[in-house]
């Protein structure tokens, strides 16, 4: 059961002007299970992606890449679940090229103006007949009003389907942003997780494009951990196609704080429903570094306390184990850290100082904040003004259970 | 059930000229129990230490390392278990030192010439009275045929007591090592875990011992794991005597690589012990990296798969997921890695290649590895030279039922 999220009804979900999408079943591992996706782009588009940073990447994700970088106008998105070409060598790149034909072939575009996408097991070979055979399904199904379907067609053994929409009105104009995400662990047992996709109605220069993904992706993606493991396939997509009628090119336009807060504020919602469906998550939890000296400590921080088994089970137990939380900071990595200056709130509650547990902290305080199902661990560094978030989920004999017992 | 160890027999744990063992009942925090350890070294050794790098370090941390620097001679080292005395700030540093103090007047000696440690459950002060109180009784226990007792008195939830020995003749006379240590996860439930003590009678100028203990722990405590997390207790101590009349001043000495290797040895078995008592053990595991352009990287790619929840929960599993493990080398660190160069195999068995699954592995014999009890995980990344050994634990239920239920 997802921590305190539920996708989004499918008239909450609204359609992005230029961008039509559809949903087939190509029984591409299993039967009865939609697994084939396409998002059609009307020409005019802005795209801009970031990748996984696994040495150990899919064949669809380089093949992202070379696409992106070759400057060709991107027209189309496909992705599969089931099998996530990834640990497949030059036969997995040869896959991931003729599905982009297969797509360019039908839409009338060519192979370089189509990003591929794939999900499921991997070391596994991509089944492009499949594939190919099922294209026909996914054209016909092409509509605007789809995302409800499109979060549904990208799940693999997420419990819960993942969507995010908004709508914003800037210098007169109403711009519209949607997308979907995928995912439950970094890695799913032997799953390639990770996939998230965004597209605005705003138009949206293609390096003020470049930049926004990656300080999104930031802001979101790259803040969440579930076991800390980073997929093979791990994508996040943004599409600006323009029809809206506002256009952005630089930093400073009038309206563009607006529309970059609410693309980052869906990224987020998309990003936070991974970790609120992490595998056997019973909780919820932010982990809120304040007063870094810069960004990169603060994230330091984070993820030692987001990553660690120790806190991570306490949270599940609800046991206010502060001694695991400081241990975490301590050992984060700041060679200079001063931990007499060092502060640790549960919520609200202050319940570590000067190198130990707060004097007027009373272990019932603490117990009581833990019980949630959301938690915030406040921890000021007490060394300079930089701030950073990082998003977890607690750790569950069913964390076990899953990645021990799964072999689909 | 720890993994394939025992403790040896009291009549294996050879005595040490020069360090005599005591060992009490002071009910620091539990009656029964033996909890408090004392043990005093003659005149003209040599002692040296490593310690953690947690910045929250335990008050008897910051003591020893401003005792070892003081460079007086180290006469005695006392170590309770029940309360870890960190995370205690100023009273807590004031604790430590009159334990110091307490001891040094027992034997005539100065407080800068006793180091003391403690392991136990943090954030609570140390009752000193009760460690003073105790004092007498480890004082009239002292002998040098203890050390058996001593790898029991060190223990707080250890399933079994640790502790090792060997003897080795070099250049004609006979040089003893001894050892002991503690600890089941890098930090227990709300405890600071990891000790290590390990006396020769070799003569060992200071110079050369405190690279030996460095070398040593990195071969040793610094290559184990069963969570990932650095407690703030962690030490590791050596004491040389120079009372078996062998001495040596510097690594081209005759019949020092033999001596060296021999401690280094006893170091490697202390610390694998505490990764088979690791806390929900069923397997050992050694990810054995080789084929590097240096050791840190075959260290960052050893820890990558070492520290993965995916992996160890695939080994609690007996799940041969070869997924998991390549996409732990490719998230490992190593940027400019060609993953179409690394090999891997599970013991002698050749599982993946060329950036994927070996051509002639068949599943049935990665199963049958993966239902050992101990395994080797090899990894070439292709590269280089550099090799290096991380040991780690699989990942159980009862890993998250011991971290989620405890609460002493």
């Amino acid at each position: 059961m997802p921590v305190n999220y539920a996708t989004p009804a499918a008239d909450q979900l609204f359609p992005v002007a230029g961008v039509r999408l559809g949903v087939a079943e190509a029984e591409i591992r299993k039967k009865n299970r939609r697994d084939l996706t396409l998002v059609a782009l009307d020409a005019g588009c802005t795209v801009a992606g970031v990748f996984t940073q696994n040495r150990f990447c899919a064949a669809p994700v380089q093949i992202c890449r070379k696409h992106l970088a070759g400057g060709k106008e991107i027209r189309a998105l496909v992705v599969n679940t089931g099998i996530a070409n990834a640990g497949t060598g030059e036969p997995g790149r040869q896959a991931a090229q003729e599905t982009c034909e297969a797509v360019g072939a039908l839409l009338g575009v060519s192979a370089e103006q189509v990003l591929p996408f794939s999900t499921g097991v991997i070391l596994e070979l991509l089944p492009v007949e499949r594939i190919k055979a099922g294209l026909p399904a996914v054209f016909a199904d092409l509509k605007a009003d789809n995302w409800h379907a499109a979060a549904h067609g990208i799940m693999t053994t997420d419990t819960i389907a993942k969507a995010a929409s908004r709508i914003v009105t800037v210098n007169g104009k109403k711009v519209t942003i949607s997308g979907v995400s995928k995912g439950a662990g970094m890695i799913k047992p032997n799953m390639a997780t990770m996939l998230g996709f965004l597209a605005t109605d705003a138009g949206i220069a293609q390096p003020l494009l470049d930049k926004l993904v990656k300080e999104a992706a930031d802001a979101s993606f790259n803040c969440i951990t579930v076991d800390g493991d980073t997929s093979t396939n791990d994508s996040y997509v943004m599409i600006a196609t323009g029809q809206s009628g506002a256009s952005f090119a630089a930093e400073s336009d009038a309206g563009w704080a607006e529309v970059k807060a609410a693309i980052i504020a869906v990224s987020v919602e998309l990003a936070q429903a991974i970790v609120r469906d992490g595998e056997g998550a019973t909780k919820f939890i932010t982990v809120a570094v304040e007063g870094g000296k810069d960004i990169e400590e603060c994230r330091k921080v984070g993820y030692a306390i987001g990553h660690s088994p120790l806190v991570k089970t306490a949270f599940f137990a609800s046991d206010p184990n502060l001694g695991r939380i400081l241990a975490a900071v301590g050992y984060a990595g700041i060679t200079d850290l001063d931990v007499d200056g060092v502060k640790v709130w549960l919520d609200d509650v202050l319940v570590a100082e000067k190198g130990g547990r707060a004097a007027a902290y009373r272990e019932e305080d603490g117990a009581r904040i833990m019980a949630q199902a959301e938690i915030t661990v406040r921890v000021d560094l007490g060394r300079g003004a930089a701030q950073a978030n990082v998003y977890t989920c607690d750790f569950s004999y069913d964390y076990v259970k899953i990645n021990a017992d799964y072999r689909s």
